[in-house]
C-alpha cells in the first residue's frame, strides 16, 4: 500500500520533470506557448501512452487526469520562467536520470502484470523511459537524441528493467526488485554522464 | 436524429478540407501521387484516429469506410487539378478554420460520451482538431506549424472546447452548447487570423 | 495448416529483412548500436504494429516475441557485420520487395479477417507493408522515401492487396489468391526498379 503511494508520487513527479525538460527544449524552435506546453505535456505522457496502446489498457492519463494537470501546471510555470531566467539544462541531468529510472520501472511492472514475455516486458520498461524524449525530438523535428552516439541511455534503461525481471525470477520480493532496479539505471545512467561511458556507434563517414 | 445527421456530413466536409489542404502541402516537397494521397489521408483522419486510440473506441474511419473514401477521392482531385492550376493557399484558411471546429467539437463530444474528465475531454478535443496538421507536418518533415508563433490556433480550438464542456455543466442542450462551441473556435481562429493575436513565445536567442 | 505454418515462417523473414535494412538505414546519422537497433526493430515491426493498433487487435509481437526476438537478433549481427564489412544496400531491393509482398498480404488478410471494408483493408496492407520505413525515416528525421517520386512502392503494395480482395471475392481459394497477391506486388515492384516506372508527381518548383 504505502509502495503503491510512494510509487504513484514518485511517477507524478517524473511527470514533471519530463514535462519541464520537454518545455525548456522547444526553446531551439521559436515555439509558442502551446507549442511548447503541447511538446512538455508528449514528453511528459507519450512513453506510457505508446505502452499502454501497445498492451491495450487504458491510457493511464485518460483514466486519472491528475497527471495532465500536473503536466500542463509544470509546463505553464516553466514557459514563464524561463522566458525570464536562464536555466542551464545541466541542471536536470540528475531530475531527469531520476525520471528515466522511475519510468523504466514503472513500465516494466505494468507490462510484467499484463504478462507480457519477459523480452516484451524490458521493451515496455525502455518504451516508457525514452518514448517521451523521442516524441519531443520528432515534434522539434530533430533526430531523437538517444539515438545518438552519446552517454547510455535507453541501454541503461534496459539494464534497469532486466535487474527487475532477474530479481522477481529469483523470487526477491516485489519491493526489493523494484528498488533494486531504480537503483541500478540510476547508478549506470550516472556513472555513463560522469565518466562518458558511450556504445560503439557507426564510424563516422569520413574514417 | 437530424442534428446527428448534420454532424455527420459536416465531419465529412472537414476530411475533405483536411485532405484538400494536407495535398497541398505535399508539394513543398516533390512527392508523388502516393506520396500526396498518403499525406492527405493523414491529414485527414489522423487526429480522429489518435482520439479513438487513447480513449480505445473503434477508429471511426475503419468502422465506416466513407470518411476513407471522401479523403481518398478529395486528395485525388486536388492532385491533379493543383498540377494545372495554381491555388493559392491562403484560399482554404476559412475551409480550413471550419473544419478545426468540426474537428474540435466532435473530438470532445466524442470524449464526453466515454465520461473521460473534463481536461482530457477538452485535450481530446484539441488533439482531434490539431493532430492531423501535426501528422501531416512530421510526415513533410517540418516542425509542426501549430506549436510556432502565429496566430492563434490550438488555443482556439481548446477555448471552443471548453465552451462546449462550460455549457453542458450549465444544463444548457447539447444542441446549443453545440453550436455555441462551433462558433467560439470560428471566431476566435477568424479573430486571429484577422488582428494578428499571437500568444507570448519564446524570444528569439538574437534579443 | 502447412500455409499458416509457411506464412508464419515468410512473415518472419520480412521481419529479419526489414531490421537488416533499418540497422543500415541508420548509418547516415551517426546512431550508436541501442539507435540502430531501436531503428531496426521499428522499421520490422512498426507497420504491423499500427495495423493491430488500428483494427484493436493484439499487437502481434507483444502476443508472441519471437518476432521482437528476430528483430533484435538481426540488428545486432548486422550492426556489428556492417561496422567491419561494406554492404552496398542495392543488394537489399529484392529482398525488400519480398518483404513489402509478405508484409502487404499478410496485413491485408488481418484485415478481412476482422471484417474490416474492402478499401480499409487495402489501406490496412499499404499501411503493415510500408509503415515500417515510413517510421524509419521519421526516426532518421528524412522525408519518407515511399512518399517522394520514384519507384512504385506503396502502389505495387495497394495493387497487391487489391489482388487478394478481388480474387477472394471472386471465389478464388485462399491459398490462391495468397499466391496471386503475392506474386503481383513483387512483380509490379521489380518491374518498376527494373524499367524505373514512376507515378505522376508535383512539378519541381523551377519549372
Amino acid at each position: 500500500m504505502a509502495t503503491d503511494a510512494l510509487l504513484y508520487w514518485v511517477g507524478m513527479a517524473a511527470v514533471a520533470v519530463c514535462a519541464l525538460t520537454g518545455v525548456l527544449d522547444s526553446r531551439r524552435k521559436q515555439m509558442d506557448l502551446v507549442g511548447a506546453l503541447l511538446v512538455g505535456v508528449a514528453t511528459a505522457l507519450g512513453g506510457g501512452t505508446v505502452r499502454d496502446l501497445l498492451l491495450d489498457r487504458n491510457v493511464f492519463w485518460v483514466a486519472d487526469q491528475t497527471y495532465l494537470i500536473v503536466a500542463v501546471f509544470t509546463g505553464f510555470l516553466t514557459f514563464f520562467i524561463a522566458r525570464r531566467y536562464d536555466i542551464p539544462p545541466r541542471l536536470f541531468l540528475i531530475p531527469d536520470a531520476v525520471g528515466l529510472a522511475l519510468f523504466t520501472v514503472a513500465g516494466t511492472q505494468a507490462a510484467l502484470l499484463w504478462h507480457a514475455p519477459w523480452l516484451v516486458a524490458s521493451l515496455m520498461g525502455v518504451i516508457t523511459g525514452v518514448f517521451g524524449g523521442i516524441l519531443r525530438d520528432i515534434l522539434c523535428n530533430d533526430v531523437p537524441m538517444v539515438f545518438l552516439k552519446g552517454e547510455l541511455y535507453a541501454s541503461a534503461a534496459w539494464l534497469g528493467a532486466m535487474t527487475l525481471i532477474g530479481a522477481l525470477a529469483l523470487n526477491l520480493s516485489p519491493l526489493v526488485s523494484t528498488w533494486a532496479a531504480l537503483v541500478v539505471t540510476l547508478l549506470i545512467r550516472l556513472a555513463a554522464i560522469r565518466y562518458a561511458i558511450t556504445l560503439p556507434a557507426w564510424r563516422s563517414q569520413s574514417d
